[in-house]
């Protein structure tokens, strides 16, 4: 059985390098499409292209996307070039277009991370959050905000209540968002960690800045294959200036690794 | 009079979307071509193609970049394309070659810096470094090792000594290399920058595990131009595992402002 997210993200490839998709209206956020699940979507894409082969490269292992315009729901289809096949890794570069408009130009390096090494020195502490049913889930938004987010139906997120003061006109200030992350019908993969990395609320929101943040560049580095189950999900920026901030996001698994990593500049709303 | 920096990023245009340029002998380190660099002459080719734009867009927003192949001294191509141009910022594609060979793919969103607001809300404190004159000079390396890196005389880099103790085979393991950098003749813009955050050793020298650490990708926001003067460079890693690491770069100008900040991916030294 599909999961709505498989559905959601899936591509028809049409020729070698072209793939047709169907951008569902479920991942909208005030008329726009969510970015992280455009990257799925391109993602996929690419992973579809490196599917036969000579040695499986399933993983996004360093993911960059540059959105250009905003995309729509409805028909786009994903371009795929071949930039260099190397001994461990494939890249990639690939665009997301609907009619004659780029939403996004992307460059991905895929790689199998099944056989990575098992050696880890980490300093990166996960972030602590209250048990899952303690956190806020954001099913619990009013219903003119759902209505305007139907994205929220798409993800089980649960934020740490440390995170929502904002929802309340008390943003804590400190540029931070956090909580616990899950696909409804579907367990993590490599992919859905694309989606992950872009999924919560900007992290202006707690600086109190509400609105919709577009997104100019996101780059992920996909470190880990994820374990079932929940995951932690921190997003932080710390250099809000010149109508810009940064925001980084940690995503940690049930298993307690540190599975992705991504930066991203965005435009501060307005 | 130009430096020797304008000289070696230097590009020629040969159409409108291709570009000469030589890559210099004196950027490399144990063979390679310097990482930091060559994403100044893609650069430097990226911002000469909008040169005639209706709109200034002088200023690297948004740089991604991913290395494929290890590059060479002497000659090279970049090639460029336009993605979208926006109303203030213009996204490009580009390409360095040697001979049939990609070296690396970039992805490029330009604008406008001197246009942006002043607002500034900003948590990330600058790295507390001693006096210049009391950091350790790149230039005060023993001469296997400035014959190995031929870089390190084409920048003024003084080191925190606490950051130098792997030098001494007394790595701090804190994962963390800061220090004052400046061109030797040459005061920073927003292109230099582009090459800053990739000029000091690899932050896993500070680990215990010199050698070179290949980048797999590296994005660079620039956030504001920078004040003449002596920057403040600070990488950090927190998550070495499966046999990568990734290294955030933050730089401050004279003037006490992030004006760049980088996130990259990179193969631990064997």
């Amino acid at each position: 059985m599909t999961s709505d997210y498989d559905a959601h993200v899936a591509v028809r490839q049409e020729s070698p390098d072209v793939f047709s998709a169907q951008l569902d209206a479920g991942w909208t956020v005030g008329g726009g499409v969510n970015g992280g699940y455009l990257l799925a979507v391109v993602g996929n894409a690419v992973r579809a292209g490196l599917a036969d082969a000579p040695a499986p490269r399933p993983d996004p292992v360093a993911f960059s996307a540059h959105f250009v315009s905003a995309s729509r729901p409805g028909a786009a289809v994903v371009r795929t070039r071949l930039i260099r096949s190397g001994g461990t890794t494939t890249t990639v570069a690939a665009e997301l277009v609907q009619g004659d408009q780029v939403r996004l130009a992307a460059l991905a390096t895929y790689g199998d991370l099944g056989e990575a090494s098992d050696d880890v020195a980490r300093t990166a502490q996960p972030p602590q959050l209250p048990p899952v049913e303690q956190c806020v889930p954001a099913g619990a938004a009013p219903p003119e905000v759902r209505a305007m987010a139907p994205l929220l139906e798409r993800l089980d997120l649960r934020l740490d209540p440390g995170s929502v003061g904002w929802a309340v006109g008390q943003p804590s200030g400190r540029g931070l968002l956090q909580g616990w992350f899950r696909l409804p019908d579907r367990e993590p993969d490599t992919l859905s960690l694309l989606t992950v990395v872009d999924a919560l609320p900007p992290v202006t929101f707690d600086l109190g800045r509400p609105g919709w943040a577009p997104t100019i560049e996101l780059s992920a580095h996909v470190r880990a294959v994820p374990s079932p189950g929940w995951l932690r999900v921190r997003h932080l920026t710390t250099n809000v200036a010149g109508g810009l901030f940064e925001e980084d996001c940690d995503v940690w698994d049930s298993a307690g690794r540190l599975v992705a990593q991504s930066r991203q500049l965005a435009r501060l709303p307005r």
